[in-house]
């Protein structure tokens, strides 16, 4: 058994939804989430500086002495994991992986879309996962660079977001695919707004689960799970913590008790 | 007479337009522009980690002999201003002032509205200094967090980008405001449809004229105006020059020879 926290962090809010999922599939755990308020969004930045950000946090819970590191976010890890896992002492899970190994799972057709930011579609880090594990699968990218500010600003369900989410996910629609990767941390909060548009028989996949299933089995292979712990979250952010715990309310769908603010560059 | 280059910096783009103008009314200048494209953008930052990213540049243009620096951008004048000009050699110009004194001048039913990005309204540095000149005006605030994202997305000429500016505007309308003040350098770009959404009768302040006056008044007087010069731009980015480049193209409506990568931090 192994007491230490498990380590999660995000370029900011989304890497809420994976930390929601893990908590409640491993509720005894602690758990140190880091969101990196003060250099938000990554989704438009470059490799080299997305790897520097990147560093710095993994270094910052490093030195927090935790098991684990889960990298919360898809641009962090279409850009940064290759690195992380080369300088850091411990294991650092990400989702590309488990999230292209879900939808594999889940294609009938051979078909599978991704949606994402600017930078992991350029990455191809999807595409280059996904035919890793089946080559013959078609798949299609579409960047919506637009959904995180309007998530964040709670304007989906508005008129001008229902278009917008509409115009990005047209191609989807016309590439045929019959699973579509949600290949940010931001998306499943808009989960039931994009299976609306795509139709019934598309199946979304949201990285979260997986990663939760992969968490717990690398623990478990590894006699590191926390089977006595009553579970415990410290949340850290490099800037404006009260916005922070005012706007995780809504992905959480409870209050935080404190936000702590940690500059790191 | 004073050869020495005029510093420009902004969060990232927005501040070319300011640069435009500058250099269209101060040709034989030499311009050194800084955009932060690693920690764009600061509209939705607190202030100490603009004044921190604003401090950084400050002295990265105040190491290239500026004579004079310009904040290119409405939040950082509006939350790190005042510290720049304590730590900083050379004389350091926002855009509050001279926005505010020009919508001043022009108001003549006392009424006026400014649209800005969230930390440019929560600093309520446009009241403060519009209240300053002239007590008995009624100011009206509108924080308009997505133009940015949607103006750097090319959005704003699409179904949900109007939907999403007439709902900005409408309380601006409301508050029968006959002078606006377009309080993020971002703004200028769709300058013609937030008029058309406005109407005729009501006067945008662009912040760019004001402030290239305010530069060649301060340069004239204090005899450092660059008389024999032929004009020369430098431009650094602190993440992703070749983006920076490309996007640059639509503000300035001209292909840029070369951007420079510069990381501060």
């Amino acid at each position: 058994m192994n007491t230490r926290a498990i380590g999660i962090f995000d370029s900011g809010l989304g890497g809420l939804t994976i930390l929601k999922t893990l908590s409640q599939v491993l509720p005894k755990e602690k758990y140190i989430y880091f969101g990196d308020t003060a250099n938000t969004p990554y989704g438009s930045k470059s490799q080299a500086t997305v790897t520097r950000f990147s560093l710095d946090i993994a270094r910052f819970l490093e030195s927090q002495k935790v098991k684990l590191i889960v990298v919360a976010c898809n641009t962090a890890s279409a850009l940064a994991l290759a690195d992380l896992q080369k300088q850091i002492s411990v294991p650092v899970i990400g989702v590309i992986k488990p999230g292209s190994l879900k939808a594999v799972q889940s294609s009938k057709n051979g078909k599978v879309a991704v949606i994402a930011t600017e930078a992991t579609v350029q990455s191809k880090a999807y595409p280059k996962e996904l035919l890793r594990l089946d080559k013959r699968l078609k798949v299609t990218q579409q960047a919506c660079p637009l959904f995180v500010p309007l998530i964040e600003e709670g304007w989906t369900h508005k008129e001008g977001g229902e278009a917008i989410i509409a115009d990005y996910l047209a191609p989807v629609i016309k590439s045929g695919a019959d699973t579509v990767i949600l290949g940010c941390t931001h998306y499943p909060v808009i989960k039931s707004k994009i299976s609306k548009k795509l139709g019934k028989s598309v199946r979304l996949v949201d990285a979260a689960e997986v990663l939760a299933e992969e968490v717990q089995t690398r623990l478990t292979n590894t006699h590191q799970l926390n089977k006595k712990g009553r579970g415990s979250l410290k949340i850290y952010a490099s800037d404006a913590p009260s916005r922070f715990k005012r706007l995780a309310k809504h992905i959480l769908g409870r209050e935080l008790k404190q936000v702590y603010l940690k500059k790191l560059n």
